[in-house]
């Protein structure tokens, strides 16, 4: 039997949980409170940022991966020095931790990706605006930002000072996309690599509020070069586990990876319901190094709708009478406005249908706050 | 939230953990031991024989169900007294008890069974041996019986004078049937029924040991009327929570009721993969009092091979080498000969192939003992 350790117990440690039991897994969850999303297989609660209390957890199981990203990288170098291996491995999960760090690297990979420049103290600030294409553009901190938090539009100096006086920032030329698209893929350590099917995802505020994906591979007619991009990443940075590559889609059908994750994704919870193998499952069998699963899809379209807030507990009920398909996921979080509490997905054959089901299921059971 | 307790810590309870995650519903396993299969989910380790720990644990959930049939009915008639709901309710699990009360039940429901006759010490021999059509027949321990244990071809009265020496014995007609097969469907308190699709099921030394699903419902010419046969038993009886009916198909056509259970059931677990609500999730719908999920499937076959013994974990990668598509469930309990240790679910649009597949990776990973 595999035991797999994961830090952070939040709701993707939490979608682990069904997969481990599925495949016949031990998953032990080092979360940072008793009441985490992923409560149920909380084997330590504790500090990530405690070095000693990570060893100790990590001598518990054959091999750590996370939740999240917030492990200091020389932390997750002495785990591995203490013999468990980590996936991804820190080299690869460096550039989730700066995005200039990304930025170079996929530079040197040769894959697609906005015009940026790294704003420094002494950097040449006509030059980097140049190079961006000018105001208005998109300036980003390097180190911390999820769901647009960390990202701004800056139409002049004035938009970013702050951050600027506090170190370096990432400016990138504001893309103009016709759509924004996100390719799923898994990698084993020594090289098996799967797609799922690219899939669009749909933003507010910054924030993924749908994703749709089709089971036919060709109605994206970027499908090809965004699986291509996806494996040139995964080898490049050796990535081992889930990886999502965010996408822009230019209104000329251009693919430029906007950012990256090395774990299971927002973008990948459709594939539960939609993929015989979902991407929790994938994520355990990769890390595990087990053979990875099939990703044939079980139906023409999938989608899936975020709720944020609160998913109102005594509200399933009325959801599932009006949409019986919708398969409604609450992550247990504490309700906070604007927080990711639960997810909708359906299934079927036309995109209509299902859109219209998921967001009336999530309708019903969201409390917006 | 709703609170689910489960009497008992094995498979069924295990694969319980899944389905509770993807609804958001919390599950309290009362389990024997601190090792059972249902491990991750257990909050209290019991003795389900004792009314007092059970009543205790019982006010800790909304709502309490089984992963066995075991639990002595006078004490879940206690527990409901004492104000928590139990699903499947006392009077309808009474018929799991007594496979005398079950036919004498199903008589009165007016459902088909084989003919059958009750010996007690003052029978005539005669007279019941000639109601269920002579010896060969089958004797039956009217308690207790499963997976081929209380069960006997007898050929003559000594084959089964131990039993009747320590009370009644169920006689039964020895049935020539083509195949047998399993109803699986589930009903919510006030009435609201569905079913799965009628499966095969196919049984080495009196244990089922593969079972078979196809999506299209008019593939099996008795699927209409062993539909209609559950509806009888599960309203008739009041069933909440899954319902199984075991049935033979004679050579005739004719459908008629071997056994029932009244929670999820071997003959089920093919549809965690192959249908759009699993046994397990529809159970904990059910018995919460949550709509009912949809049934259809999600591919032409599927194929259930069960593990006996031991599953190998360091043969896992070589099975999912040999067949992808294979998921594999190991119920992690301790290994012992011939008994239930996991299982094997395929599915496809082939039954040659997918049959194959199954037999592949379940002879890969299955260490007979």
């Amino acid at each position: 039997m595999v035991t797999i350790g994961v830090i952070g117990g939040g709701q993707l440690a939490r979608m682990m949980i069904p997969a481990s039991v599925n495949i016949g897994i031990d998953l032990r969850v080092f979360a940072e409170t008793e009441t985490s999303s992923a409560k149920l297989a909380t084997a330590v609660v504790g500090d990530y940022g405690d070095v000693g209390q990570l060893v100790e957890f990590a001598s518990s199981v054959d091999v750590l991966t996370f939740d999240h990203e917030h492990v200091p990288l020389e932390h997750l170098h002495t785990i591995r020095d203490h013999g468990t291996p980590v996936y991804p491995p820190p080299e690869a999960l460096a550039l989730t931790h700066s995005k200039i760090l990304m930025r170079q690297h996929l530079a040197q990979l040769g894959v697609p990706q906005p015009r940026w420049a790294v704003l420094t103290s002494d950097t040449d600030e006509k030059q980097a605006l140049d190079r961006v294409g000018g105001f208005p553009c998109i300036a980003k901190l390097p180190v911390g930002g999820y769901d647009g938090k960390g990202v701004r539009v800056i139409r002049s100096w004035d938009d970013c000072s702050d951050w600027r006086s506090a170190g370096e920032v990432l400016l990138e030329e504001l893309v103009p996309f016709a759509r924004e698209l996100a390719q799923l893929s898994a990698r084993r350590p020594q090289g098996e690599w799967n797609t799922w099917p690219l899939v669009e995802t749909r933003q507010e505020d910054g924030v993924c509020s749908e994703v749709i994906a089709y089971s036919d591979r060709g109605v994206f007619l970027t499908s090809a070069e965004a699986a291509k991009i996806a494996e040139v990443i995964a080898h490049g940075v050796g990535v081992v586990g889930v990886l999502a590559v965010e996408l822009f889609e230019t209104v000329e059908g251009e693919l430029l990876v906007n950012e990256l994750a090395m774990r299971p994704h927002n973008s990948g919870h459709v594939f539960t319901e939609f993929s015989r193998t979902s991407q929790f499952e994938q994520h355990l069998r990769a890390v595990a190094n087990f053979p990875l699963g099939p990703t044939d899809c079980v139906a023409e379209v999938g989608v899936m709708t975020n709720i944020f807030g609160e998913v109102a507990a005594e509200s399933q009920s009325k959801a599932w009478e009006s949409v019986p398909s919708a398969k409604i996921h609450a992550y247990q979080k504490a309700p906070r406005a604007g927080r990711k509490a639960g997810h909708v997905v359906v299934v079927g054959s036309d995109l209509e249908t299902v859109l219209s089901q998921a967001r009336e299921a999530r309708d019903i059971v969201q409390v917006a706050g």
